[in-house]
């Protein structure tokens, strides 16, 4: 029953996000109207999800709740490039890695740690070093175009080729590794099936479903129509809006069920549900926004500009942060803090820039 | 006997510096006689620190030794600061760190991997992934910000404020982290007490702390003083100053105790004492002098000046080096030598500057 | 019989490049024939090592190996210093560490998972990590150095100095290692002896390898005379040439001998072999040549100018890959692909330079 609220709610707030931006309302209030009914959707697409899933294999479960997870993030981005608005697009993709790589891990971290009897979370070493290693790839991608970008290099000018080419490359990673996950079971825990009874129907969880869906559609394309006004309204830059809002509304709420598997001991499946999301944004959804963000006017690219410097320290340094502490298999709450610590110190940084 | 000798010592050369201080002598002799003061008074403070630190636990007492350590090198970085001297500041206090990781933890891992049966010096890996993680964290709140400076935006002039924020963030890392390790006792080794008979009495010991550490303040001062002269006259750059001579003198000497340690086969606690350096430097001290000195007109951030991004690719690749080579539990002889290496190359490059 | 008729057409192929080299041919077609004469070279001398080897012990002969198969390397480096071509020089050096770091083991572990039962293919820890090491080291060098000439500092006019510096430090470690590794009989694997009867005799192989050498030294020369007209004729850019085209005609084309082995199981002779490589390129043959350059009026140094930063990531971002995947002592395909996917994105952004 309290599920059914909730999921009233998120439509709730997305109609009300229609009204305000057909009555023309103002920009900073349909703005925070947004950010909630995205992290609200976000939520429910998670719900209908775990109910449609159910049908399959765990393995199979986790992938699809990241997939669609993905959804309402994929429509901002989509939204965002056909505005015009290539620093949110690029910007909430990888907000959405960096706070689904440090703040949602460590907080997952911090919650299993305090948990466990000896103050120290223990979990399969393969799918964080997976992760790593994917993550690793996009990255080498991102830093060496935007290397070559900041040089002013004759490899700058053809940065749209080369991010292509790599994109593709990327997803044959991404598909062999996809491949030999589902293959081996997604690792020997249970998944998500046995975590607790669905509290909807399946026909239910597939209406639901469908419908948040084309909510987020609708409200990703409100809420990026609002975000030149509101954020000069504001005083907030597009990149602490891409980086930070975005990507915590559209995605980081919805692994909040990582946070919680964690608290409840159940380490294996709360590592799976954030580094499956971890991964998934870097090898798939980057890639395959920039091959789809060729059929716009503004195309989606590997290479960050220049004052993108700082991002990619970011994104080296979160791929080695979150190798270091979780492939080892075990981690303890003060690295979980020091994942959020990297998180807020960036925050900070973009939000001074 | 002797250790009283050389405790005498120590007392007898700083007194000599203050009376050429006093008699404004050549600035190059008072700036040797000070460097020697300094790398004997540091020793000092590690005899009264371990007579003292005998009474309490074994964890306790290797923190307050790294503590009490680093009071020389404290002393240095405020004096330079009060006196506007901001690089030989910043420098001997990442100088410190580099030494501390690279140049001590290479030689001791040499001199035990030398004493090992099987040419492999082996030991608890907690300690070595730790330090590793809480320099990473240091190393990219101070890549961010340097990098940030370098690209020249707006982060950049409010490096001060970032740097507090980062501060106060480290510091709670770190007090998480010192909480868990004292808590599980610093490792199941026996630890310091158990070493060897205390050369000295209890409260002799108090005194020789007490007066060492009033003899390393005047020191300090002394020395700062003359850094300007002498480096002119020497021909020597203060970045090389700060970062290989009074990181030696004012630190590394004191951890000559860890190269001690590991000839002696006691892995553990020769790691012990090296690790927990350079985790106080990197994630107390540089945090803690970044506070402080908020209280001076002269501001120390992690924000290195342009020419600073030497400095940063070096901490990169030390805190990626020692985590690479005593992350699993093992080092060998050449890996010892990797680190003195590039420590070496380092000092060289630095030397030119 | 298959042997000697190979050794035959890579003696013929070198023969037939000095016709066109003294008739004054297409510029182009010497550059093919010359590519094409250097990787039947370097199988040859391939082959002339390994019976030559057989005679000692299999720790020796897998140095020994990697020593001679890096032969046709030097000649080409030795001869573009001389010709002045210092870019082909430098890509040269580095693109034999890149293809071998990547390409090859990528598809070493390709063909090895593919083999393996379970699809994971598992070796020695050692010798990766060690490997691994010694990257991170001449990788530190080359990237502080690089830096340094970047920030055009006082240090960047004393590049050639620090080089030297570095190179005598680097040899050292190397030279630790390799009697450290030697003296370990070089892992516990019986090594190539036992890999197959040799196809021809001892006496047979010393002549063969003393030809293939001569040949060799005569092939780079007329090679290095080529590149600069035929590149410009075929529009390929130095960087590409060196980094790609001379990387895998010279040295990796020897190296298919550790995919051979990985597809035949021999899992950890195919590290071995690769991981050797490795090693000794970054070690032993780049140090190497920057003192012997100092005989000659143009210098190899560490430091790359300032567009070679693109080059400075892909090798960090290789060390860490290959520390990353091969360093836990088992890959899978996914994991290997990874690490050609990786050489592919390096390839096409140096295309495009």
């Amino acid at each position: 029953m309290r599920t059914w609220i909730a999921i009233g709610a998120s439509f709730a707030v997305a109609a009300f996000l229609g009204v305000l931006h057909y009555a023309d309302a103002n920009a900073v209030l349909q703005f925070v109207v947004g950010i909630l009914a995205l992290a609200l959707l976000a939520w429910t697409v998670g719900i209908g999800t775990e109910v449609v899933g159910a049908r399959f294999g765990p393995a199979a479960t986790g992938v699809l709740q990241s997939t669609l997870g993905n959804l309402p993030e994929l429509f901002i981005v989509i939204f965002a490039l056909r505005a015009g608005e290539i620093v949110v697009a690029q910007t909430s993709i990888l907000g959405s890695l960096l706070a689904n790589a440090l703040l949602v891990l460590g907080l997952a971290i911090v919650a299993g740690a305090w948990q466990a009897g000896d103050g120290v979370m223990r979990f399969s070493r393969r799918l964080p070093n997976d992760t790593a290693m994917l993550l690793m790839l996009v990255v080498f991608i991102i830093a060496i175009i935007s290397t070559s970008i900041s040089l002013g290099d004759r490899a700058a000018d053809n940065a749209e080729t080369i991010s292509v080419i790599g994109a593709i490359l990327i997803l044959c990673v991404y598909g062999a590794w996809l491949a030999n996950y589902l293959r081996a079971g997604g690792g020997q825990e249970p998944a998500i099936e046995g975590h607790e009874a669905p509290a909807i129907a399946f026909t239910a969880g597939l209406a639901v479903l469908a419908l948040a869906g084309v909510a987020a559609a609708f409200v990703s394309e409100w809420f990026v129509d609002v975000i030149d006004p509101a954020t000069q309204d504001l005083g907030i830059s597009k990149a602490f809006t891409g980086l930070v809002i975005v990507a915590i509304a559209g995605n980081a709420v919805e692994n909040v069920v990582g946070i919680q598997l964690a608290w409840k001991k159940r380490y294996d499946l709360a590592i799976s549900v954030v580094k499956n999301s971890v991964a998934q944004i870097a090898a798939f959804l980057y890639p395959a926004l920039v091959l789809i963000s060729m059929l716009f006017t503004q195309h989606l690219t590997f290479g960050l500009p220049n004052n993108g410097l700082v991002l990619v320290v970011a994104l080296v340094f979160a791929a080695l942060a979150i190798w270091q502490i979780t492939g080892d298999g075990e981690a303890a709450a003060y690295e979980g803090l020091a994942l959020v610590v990297t998180y807020a110190v960036l925050a900070t940084v973009v939000w001074f820039e």
